[in-house]
């Protein structure tokens, strides 16, 4: 089975303006971000299950939008976030095995629902190369000059760059190893996780790089917004010129 | 005496359209790209003289666009820039040196034409802390996971990210400090030249950081452009609201 999981639990208070809704809700272009996110998951046709984890307050809510946009559709559940993205991830595969059971074959793509424009490329590689390799990243070349420096004032280095990639999302594992890799991790180490694949560092085990897109990026400020906007009319633009000239 | 030095003689191939300008020259609401980096410059009233790095056919082109938007300014210089950045910037510095000589206090603030939105207060930050540490950069943190992978498919190490900034522009430095470092370079060294800071690193020369900020962000794509068209957009709306609530 492959299982898609969507994150969708942030608060989201980054953006300083007076709206009180989180970014994965608010809307590009009269649709709500997690929906394009959603429909981006369904278009693989690859997601047996798609597990989507929000906060409490907004469970309801969820179901609703999805009924909305989708209508009935039996594999995608919402379930209760938790306090931290490793919490919300601890949740829906505690769901996952629950539902399904945990077979040696089944892979988790773990995505964040702030970024809507994840490709059909990306997410297809990712269940490919989790197969494969077990632990996959979603991740893009550096492409500025890269800094180093401990004391935030003075350069110290200018590490060589080509080495150096910035992760997007999603993460992609093997359910069951991932389950015993997180299993294997102290609660102290639990509590300094940041990201997904530090799971796999903190025990030495190897993850390999799909590559991403500048299109899968995530939405944080109110120019991501604006890019986001620019992107969905380009979308729809270049679907319109499709069905002029088919 | 402070310089400005903006680079504006690339070849902009990288945007994959039938528009046959480069990058600094095409609209963002009506108006060049570079007028807006040029605006920004201005505004600050900390510059004796903005040098101006362009290719030989678009000298007449630049010359016309300045007289355009600014009229007769004595202290704009439209310079033919070289094949490479750093060609163009010794370009720059030449025509510094021919037309005001070299003194020990003399900041050169090196921007490119492509990052449109440089704000007044890293320009002021560019020319304060050049003075005083001789070699500067403008940097961001890094806001991604990093991941370190020198095949380019298996991930070897997530290095601590809060010790990584992304290199931004300006690069800016006391003329003469940045001359002799120049001059130190084997024609070796220059030749592997990829950014300004790599003139300090090869001469194991300290470099201080200053703030970047994401609005000073680089027009390199198609979708660049319609975050930039988007910034302008909100820009006006920002002053016709000032201007109306006076």
């Amino acid at each position: 089975m492959n299982y898609g999981v969507i994150l969708a639990s942030g608060k989201g208070t980054r953006i300083k303006d007076n709206i009180d809704l989180p970014k994965q809700f608010r809307l590009i272009n009269d649709k709500p971000v997690i929906i394009y996110t959603i429909l981006n998951f369904l278009k693989t046709k690859r997601f047996d299950i798609i597990y989507i984890a929000v906060s409490k307050e907004y469970l309801d809510y969820t179901n609703k939008l999805i009924l909305e946009y989708f209508g009935e559709i039996p594999n995608i559940k919402v379930i209760c976030g938790g306090k931290e993205r490793i919490d919300s991830i601890t949740n829906c595969i505690n769901s996952i095995i629950k539902d399904n059971g945990c077979r040696e074959e089944d892979v988790i793509v773990i995505h964040d629902a702030v970024r809507p424009f994840v490709t059909e490329k990306i997410l297809n590689d990712s269940i490919d190369s989790a197969r494969e390799h077990n632990a996959v990243v979603c991740a893009m070349p550096v492409a500025d000059t890269l800094l180093c420096s401990t004391n935030g004032e003075q350069v110290e280095s200018i590490p060589n760059r080509s080495f150096y990639y910035k992760g997007q999302a999603p993460d992609s594992f093997k359910l069951k190893v991932f389950l015993d890799l997180l299993n294997n991790l102290t609660e102290d180490q639990k509590n300094k996780l940041t990201g997904t694949s530090q799971v796999c560092t903190m025990n030495n085990y190897p993850i390999y790089m799909i590559e991403g897109d500048e299109i899968n990026f995530k939405i944080t400020t109110k120019s991501d917004f604006a890019l986001a906007e620019a992107v969905v009319k380009g979308i729809n633009e270049d679907e319109v010129i499709k069905n002029n000239t088919r």
